[in-house]
């Protein structure tokens, strides 16, 4: 069966959710091999879509029967995870995927065989239920990773509380791992940095750098977690802000921000809920290591490193991207990477006051 | 030279700095080789103090002396750092270590030769400005990794910004690197939990718990930073709140409380500042597992498991602690580890309905 939507489903992931458990109630009814079907989940079906500049899922798709060996496994852990969502949402309640993990991890009556044995296997359920019911699983109450800070001049109400990011001290306010039932109440700003680096954040954040500059500063440590994406997707669509990412001048500083603005190959079924697509690379680029006298800190590359520049240079979305692949050209000329913390070895203010004003003034981004 | 402490260096690290600097010029003045006189770290002088419960430094002193070819390159890192921290203290802004790394990482003038080359040196240099001083890192503006949340009844005065800790929505407060500066205006509480993962965090934090438990709920990610460190440590000291420590029932679990509690032989030289000795582990223990039927979710120790642990039995502050070693004892007997999040098998909210009231109605810890 293909899930036919209802106008209602498509807003309710409750309602959707039922929509499919009364689907296949129908197929056992009448004597039928419960079955589902949808998008096929794999690297062949992954492809980039060079207009709206995304990763997305093809057009395969892949049938799942019950009685199938091949299948029938998978089918129970999926439909048990549907159920878990179900329940969570008819509780009003949040579960981590280690949670649901737990919560999947029981004996099958009258067995000794476990639903599910590993996480692997309920995570990857999970985004099986993402696939058929159309919801990412934010929607379906279960959270990713907590991580992150945010300041600037934005009001929001999130679970009953009115939150001004602007009078936060200098903690800022902690970025939930779901980020889905936020409103905006008040959004006073030019557009938004996202950085990598909370040690960046924190130094932008007492420089009131967000105050002078009218903007909003965003980090989360290393990989953006699914909640950031989400929040700097919202806002870049809700209030048209543009979003700049300020990384590290390496393989992996530009790897947080093709993520971003891409996808990823293993979430290609979310991207038009997770990617966003008007972030552009701010910095640290390698014209700036010239530019603002960072030659001194050039750190050298390892094999992994000049591995993973390979990588990314072949990416189907950035080998035709001329900017971009003189950017990495340039790197791999250098052969090193050079972090975003040097620019203090020219002064502790200099990236507030000098660097990321600058470049923001000329509009200087790779796209 | 030993560091005579005048009234007013001793709450002020400004004043202690330009004390230093004075003592070192009379010495060149008076045409001596320059010297400064502080604490050994090194493990031969890390003791455990029993009475206290907790791990210092010992009495042993090292001298360290411009004119000494074993100590001239470390002596100029020490000074570099105590330089580097005088001026964030004129200018009134912190930095990282990486930051601080990277102004120090300059050539001698008239040299090749750079006062660093990696962080390290940097670090290891502050530690020592740490040890000359008295003062803390945080308390000469160089911060370390930001990280966690924190919710409650608890109002605070933070960089110009009163903050109340029960009104901020789903993500909580973002907790700083440094939380020196922080003032307490009301805090209504009965005690703090600690746990070690932000998704527990979430699951209390959705639940109400610290509502209708009156308490307060902090996380970090794996390790507790030492600004979370200082946070629990002012909040146990200043309003005699009792800690409970949240974590997973294994040897890192068990480790994490064991730093908090004791302090770490790395950072010796700051316990006092550092450790929060009445923090008490709340759980996941050994007797839970039987107690709230976690068995299911053993998970097979590996042999870095088996090595820690037993690595950890023997640390001087747990091998006389009749209660630990029976807790060890019956760890290394399952052979296995319980994660905190396993509760979840017994329900969503079944960790916060009734895991930890009923462990803390019968205050059963680990002390």
């Amino acid at each position: 069966m293909t899930m036919a939507k209802s106008s209602k489903s498509k807003e309710n992931p409750q309602v959707k959710l039922k929509e499919l458990g009364q689907e296949l109630a129908l197929q056992i009814q009448k004597g039928k091999n419960p079955e589902v079907e949808f998008g096929l989940r794999s690297l062949s079906n992954v492809v980039y879509d060079e207009k709206a500049r995304m990763l997305n899922l093809g057009s395969k798709t892949q049938t799942r029967k019950f009685f199938d060996p091949r299948h029938a496994r998978v089918f129970l852990q999926t439909m048990e995870m549907a159920k878990i969502a179900k329940t969570l949402l008819d509780v009003n309640k949040h579960a981590s995927l280690r949670d649901a993990f737990y919560m999947a991890k029981r004996t099958i009556p009258q067995s000794t065989i476990n639903i599910v044995d590993e996480q692997d296997e309920s995570d990857s359920a999970i985004e099986d239920v993402e696939l058929i019911t159309g919801f990412s699983r934010e929607r379906l109450n279960i959270n990713a990773n907590k991580m992150g800070s945010v300041a600037g001049e934005v009001t929001i109400e999130d679970a009953g509380d009115t939150i001004n990011w602007a009078r936060l001290g200098s903690g800022g306010w902690s970025i939930p791992s779901n980020v889905e039932s936020i409103e905006f109440n008040s959004v006073k700003a030019k557009y938004i940095i996202y950085m990598e680096k909370q040690a960046v954040w924190e130094r932008l954040h007492e420089d009131k750098f967000w105050k002078k500059q009218n903007c909003i500063i965003v980090t989360s440590q290393g990989q953006t977690t699914r909640g950031i994406r989400r929040l700097l997707g919202r806002m870049s669509e809700e209030f048209k802000l543009p979003i700049y990412v300020l990384a590290d001048n390496d393989p992996w500083g530009y790897y947080i921000y093709s993520v971003l603005k891409f996808g990823s190959i293993s979430l290609a079924h979310m991207t038009s809920s997770l990617a966003v697509p008007q972030a552009k690379f701010l910095g640290v680029t390698t014209k700036d290591i010239e530019e603002y006298g960072l030659k001194k800190h050039l750190i050298t590359f390892k094999d992994v490193d000049n591995t993973r520049l390979k990588q990314i240079m072949d990416y189907d979305w950035f080998k035709n991207n001329k900017p971009w692949q003189k950017e990495f050209t340039a790197m791999k000329r250098n052969g090193a990477k050079v972090e975003i913390q040097s620019l203090s070895s020219r002064g502790i203010t200099f990236i507030s006051d000098t660097y990321l004003p600058e470049k923001i003034k000329r509009q200087d981004f790779l796209d």
